[in-house]
């Protein structure tokens, strides 16, 4: 339903300006990516502990260039007619059988070699 | 709820192979921009109207990487402590105030100057 | 030459504002990834043929998107120790036969299938 | 020379596979940031540390990636009739004026907010 609701809600803001007709899938996979890549920008030159210890500041900035990431996810799964939340659920199960936890298990190697 | 539990498995999936120690912010930023190129390449050779025209197996391949950028947006917001459908709701508002249906309708111009 | 001209010139900028401590290979492929996203920007919301027809004011700003990417493949280069230009002459190689011009000509999908 | 020597090479390669039609900047921007991608997907689970300590064999691979991105940069430059090295030397400047070595000494913080 959450999910649902959000893609109507977006679905609306893209009609609301007329800005249906520049999302092409081609063209919200890129916009996926740059905010994908605004995301990590933050990022970039801290240490993954600097990573994991915010301040409240950055916390904020960050979790709005992951919303802007998400936003985009919707949208590209309504435009190519997805049903994101079962490929989302498949996508898991696959993910259970390629890396069965007994076999790779606190392995980063496993995890890069697997995929 | 949807997002919430869809949030717990991801979690139970990195506890069940000790994976969290590799999550840092910073690590999951990149994991998702790799996905969301993974999902980008598939249209990089195609026209506009072409990734609007998915073969049924292309469709499917698609909707797994969306899926991949989806699962890791999940994983970094509950890594990150940050309420995701709160901060989408929250961007949303931002978003309309920014970009205003009656200035910017029909302008992929108007789109990309208030970015 | 030019390449190693240039390698030097970006490692003593470096050096000048200490800065050579954040620029481990990891950031840098971050940083890359981030600059490439600031050019594709550019182009999310244009046509193919609009892409290739643009005003001298875009083009001068796209160029130093471009520039910024180029700056950190030398800069990661070099802190790899990776001779670029024989990597590159190496991989025109690999790349002839991976996809001989006989067998892959004009075909887009070729491209993405042999990749 | 070198760099131009590259060039003309790999306008030589599209050509000989009648690619060139592919080649609008906006699809080779998309090329590029997925080939950033790759070469990123080598690090997003590595320390800094490890990063900086790459086996033989991995560095090979890396450095076949960073080719590849060098590739799109050169392509993409010529299919923009941008002279690179100019734009190059023209954006270190700039760069130089915008992070001043006296102001910015040693602070990635300094090195985030001026960007």
């Amino acid at each position: 339903m959450q999910i649902e609701a959000l893609t109507k809600r977006l679905r609306q803001f893209a009609d609301d300006r007329d800005w249906d007709q520049f999302h092409a899938p081609k063209n919200l996979s890129m916009a996926l990516i740059v905010e994908a890549a605004e995301l990590a920008e933050h990022f970039q030159w801290m240490s993954e502990q600097q990573s994991s210890e915010l301040s409240a500041e950055k916390l904020k900035e960050v979790s709005y260039e992951l919303a802007d990431v998400f936003i985009y996810c919707l949208r590209l799964a309504d435009k190519l007619g997805v049903d994101l939340p079962k490929a989302v659920d498949e996508k898991i199960v696959i993910n259970e059988k390629k890396y069965p936890a007994d076999k790779v298990r606190g392995s980063s190697k496993k995890y890069t070699e697997y995929e």
